[in-house]
């Protein structure tokens, strides 16, 4: 018996966290089966978006009812009425997945505010395995995953932006924390363009773009060599790190 | 085509970074199909322990054939030799699997010093998704996913472990970062007296015990509900977290 089914303690409804792949075709390289099995049998969702987590779960399962299932959208545009529909599913004892647009929710994406809720009314939570680009970085990055902080998104700004990657490397350099950030796509040329101009030279730095996806790349290397071996990352999605 | 197998750009072999169980028994839970076809058509692995090695390969293939892999080992008994034994193979173009003893190599698990010889040897490096206790922990919080730090394994000395928990209680609360934090299963009971004893009433802990076991346990309360609802966390592995 899978030991994923067995979590529901209560004749409450149980909330469970679906992963999304992060843009690439292939269910098989990125979830498990029981995980495809078990969030293709559920039929209320809490989603970031309703038109990727329905393509998710055609894609998990062709034959997938999109038509007798239930979505609630959690995003800015959400009232907390919404939120408390779905708490509402659970409280009346539907089971309910929470799926984000890429990766795993509540990681660098929403999910977090019904999953609260969720524990605050005693609501069994099951997060489900999958593919997230953060912590497949930090594996692959090379850097110590022993202590690690994740800051999520970098200013905007210029002069801020250069002042909180600075302060990453010292704390990289003095605590040993592995630093992970990201920053939206169109904005990563000018993020490397900081990295390289205003880290030491011998700083390392792992860039990770395009994780799972068939154009993945991968690669640590010194500031002063990513210098001469930088390349295009203004449409990839990368996770950035300092080791 | 699965998008797992294209990433090798040169001569030189592939380090792939092979999720483990946490201790359960059901591979299709918490492994996607296609990197239990990867991991199973290696030969040569560099492995937290040989058994335990061993042991996910036979779950994953009943026939795979052990007596025709080679095993070196990575823990604090191993010597340079042995690594550079693993980048030898990669260097002349063998591909190469890391496992450690549970969830993903490299995370609170040894691994990335051969992943940062193989950066340095230009070799490409491929993390595989599996389940990762830190990662599910978080995720099924209720705490922000989008600022976290892992801090490892708690000091042994009980006042500074309560010091050291004060601390992250004050930086979750300034700065928003969940602190994340783990033990040795048998100081389980220790660490939670601490944090019962020592944090605020209304401050939130999340623990997660035997992440992905048919006994999986994962709650959200006040630390002051916490005090009447404690429960046995002596011989289950653990995650903390202060939201």
């Amino acid at each position: 018996m899978s030991s994923l089914k067995i979590y529901s303690m209560t004749d409450k409804g149980t909330l469970y966290l679906i992963p999304n792949t992060l843009g690439g075709e292939s269910i098989d390289d990125i979830i498990p089966e029981t995980v495809r099995n078990e969030a293709t049998s559920l039929r209320f969702f809490m989603v970031e978006n309703i038109k990727s987590a329905r393509r998710l779960l055609r894609k998990m399962d062709r034959q997938f009812p999109i038509d007798d299932s239930m979505f609630i959208e959690m995003n800015k545009r959400s009232t907390e009425q919404e939120t408390m529909k779905a708490l509402q599913w659970l409280i009346e004892g539907k089971n309910v997945g929470v799926i984000s647009d890429a990766g795993c929710a509540c990681v660098a994406d929403p999910g977090a505010d019904i999953v609260s809720m969720a524990h605050a009314n005693k609501i069994a939570v099951v997060p489900f395995v999958g593919p997230s680009s953060i912590l497949l970085s930090l594996m692959g990055s090379g850097f110590s995953g022993q202590k690690f902080t994740f800051h999520g998104y970098l200013p905007k700004d210029r002069k801020e932006r250069i002042q909180t990657l600075k302060s990453y490397e010292f704390v990289a350099r003095k605590k040993g924390y592995t630093q992970i950030f990201m920053d939206t796509p169109y904005r990563n040329m000018n993020v490397l363009e900081d990295l390289l101009n205003e880290l030491a030279d011998h700083t390392q730095l792992c860039i990770a773009s395009n994780i799972t996806l068939h154009n993945q790349r991968l690669r640590t290397m010194s500031v002063e060599d990513w210098r001469a071996n930088a390349y295009d990352l203004s449409k990839s999605p990368c996770v950035f790190l300092i080791g």
